[in-house]
């Protein structure tokens, strides 16, 4: 379980030059790759915007390309030229199915607009390559900022969460390896096209994780209600790490006691808490889009 | 239909006093409250905070609280004491019973916890006693905000906006009647009580809604991905409605054309969108919860 397995598909640029000195360098349970082995079972992803962006990752690797009829019908000739651009090998059968018996391969009540592709999850990053590279994942010119969220099991928030960090450029997700859904249909469809572009990292202790992220120079700033500060003015600058806990039961102990920094948003009694996604959303706007609002026209 | 019928409940004070003129009063259809008569299907709210709140609510009526064996061995004491705080008559049967009958009276999957309430719809104000009256409904030392959803489907969503609503401190989500989810457990769940806080008004004409609105001296801002300005820059100050459309579709053609500004969130591509409760979200901390970060300690 300690030994890491090398990164499938290909290795990031820069993640081999920078090499950490011992003190340095995290621990090794802290950096173990969650993502999937070389058999990793496929997953059904779904819906229009979530199957192209998914075709448009040359790090997926897709299995079958489900069409409706209807969706064939319109979107037949788009689809075949995005499947002849994806690399030598790598372009999945494309088969048409009456719009019932795509329904019957996806979880009940999935949107699908006809549209279902059998893909392998993503082979993520270990963490020390993504703190070690250059930001390959996330925006560039943005601030490095990385979500972490502390057991948020349902796929619909943390795929909005995946959105959001998206959106506003943050560099990855990260959260446990227990208590938090692995790469799923659901989890795609409401990170809507996010997942190709952000790393979600699953890691299996997170203080280890925020000790890793201190080490190289990020702010642990955890969101708790009860925190004295507000998040505008307790924001420290430079690299953060944005720490959410679970609705309800907010940050564990030890992980509110790795913090740097707690902090709370401007919220009101007697509903003085939002949903998860929502906080999430927020805070990334508060600490990655406010600045480029200012920037623009 | 053009016929509105008159709140039930308690009149809300001041709402009598000011009479507008009639060059100020918006046309009837705009006003005309789509709240359940005294005949209205009750619904299963569910939850253990949902149902809490509920309960403390004098304007909700309740017909019968269900507890599942467990949560009426913790939480029995606490409820019954709730109960003898309800209006005199108000106050419904509680019942205990297995936690697999609770289930049953539920839609599948309800995360209830034991806690499960039949009681009524809530009656919402009219637009024009809303507008007209002092905010009764929301905070009263907050920046007056009111939310206006095109059209927006998944009670998911319009709970979360509720939910945020309540937080940041706004008066009111404003909905269609068409194309928008009445009350329901699914939505009262996903509002986390904020039901219980803050009026959910849903209108025929969305259009109407909106002049009445700036009749009012509301300036209404639509969030679009295409408005060159950013929400920072382009927020008027004073009272403001954001209004939000559907996602993929967006705000309408005649809605858009009805805001008096357009404005956008400071997101990127490739994922330049927010899912539609997180972008209010967004927006409802950038025009109330930001001023109020700044006077916090």
């Amino acid at each position: 379980m300690s030994q890491r397995k090398p990164p499938r598909g290909r290795s990031r640029p820069g993640s081999a030059e920078r090499r950490k000195t011992p003190a340095e360098r995290p621990r090794k349970s802290a950096l173990r790759r969650p993502g999937p082995g070389s058999g990793a079972a496929p997953i059904w992803l779904y819906g229009a915007h979530v199957v192209r962006e998914a075709l448009a990752n040359p790090r997926r690797r897709c299995r079958r390309l489900l069409l409706g009829d209807d969706a064939a019908r319109r979107h037949g000739a788009e689809l075949r030229a995005r499947l002849a651009q994806r690399p030598p090998g790598e372009a999945p059968p494309l088969q048409t199915a009456p719009r019932e018996r795509i329904a019957e391969v996806l979880p009940d009540g999935a949107v699908h607009h006809g549209f279902a592709l059998l893909a392998e999850p993503l082979a993520q990053p270990a963490l020390r390559d993504l703190l070690a590279g250059p930001p390959a994942l996330g925006a560039a010119d943005a601030r490095a900022v990385i979500v972490v969220l502390d057991q948020v099991t349902d796929p619909q928030n943390v795929g909005a969460v995946l959105r959001s960090a998206a959106a506003f450029g943050a560099r990855a997700v990260i959260t446990t390896e227990r208590h938090a859904p692995a790469e799923s249909g659901a989890l795609a469809k409401a990170a809507s096209g996010a997942l190709e572009h952000l790393a979600y990292v699953r890691e299996t202790n997170l203080v280890r994780v925020l000790q890793a992220l201190k080490g190289t120079g990020f702010w642990c700033l955890g969101l708790s209600g009860d925190a004295e500060r507000d998040l505008a003015a307790a924001d420290p600058g430079g690299p953060l790490a944005l720490v959410l806990g679970a609705e309800g039961r907010g940050l564990r102990r030890l992980t509110r006691a790795a913090c740097d920094i707690l902090a709370r948003l401007p919220t009101r009694p007697p509903i003085d808490t939002l949903n998860v996604a929502n906080a999430a959303a927020v805070a990334l706007y508060e600490v990655l889009g406010r600045e480029r609002g200012r920037d623009a026209p």
